[in-house]
């Protein structure tokens, strides 16, 4: 992956945007949680929740890396998996919104 | 600890007391499962859910061994920490309840 320059402005824009994905899957999470509660009768439906908490701790985890060196990585995939539009990342400069397209168009992330 | 004998009937009995606890304990941690989502309108709750659940599954996995060479360890905890009445243990036989009585009051399981 090649080299992006941040300037302050976009450096501003890409936490806003990680953040409200970040805040999106933790919220689609809950519910998932909730859900999974809520149509079950069965009290071992915990160790089902349980699981289920352990899958997404690592996938959150893993995925939400805030590192500028990785960062061109992580915007496709957010995309890609609806956390993000690509239109709430225009504040981070056209030419790496263009690059983050290109990279989901060829699922390159 | 002292050996017991355990009747084909007593076998029964206790069997059926050990799961009434784990159900009881599994009802109770769902419902606090649902208490937690419930009292947090912050969406990083579930994290805290997950450490919770995270708690509970090694404490019910290794508080709930039916090896009759534990289980006059195991019914006394049970009954001190409010799980089973000790009144519901009558059918694993009078001398057994009378020795889990001892070792609650020592508080020795």
């Amino acid at each position: 992956m090649r080299e992006f320059t941040w300037s302050a402005t976009e450096k501003r824009a890409a936490r806003a945007a990680f953040d409200l994905a970040l805040a999106r899957e933790l919220k689609a999470t809950r519910q998932e949680a909730e859900a999974i509660l809520r149509n079950s009768s069965d009290d071992r439906v915990i160790w089902r929740l349980h699981d289920y908490l352990d899958e997404k701790r690592v996938e959150i985890d893993q995925k939400y890396d805030y590192r500028y060196s990785v960062l061109m990585s992580v915007f496709p995939r957010l995309v890609s998996e609806g956390w993000l539009k690509l239109d709430e990342l225009v504040a981070i400069g056209a030419e790496k919104v263009d690059v983050i397209n290109k990279l989901m168009s060829l699922r390159e992330y």
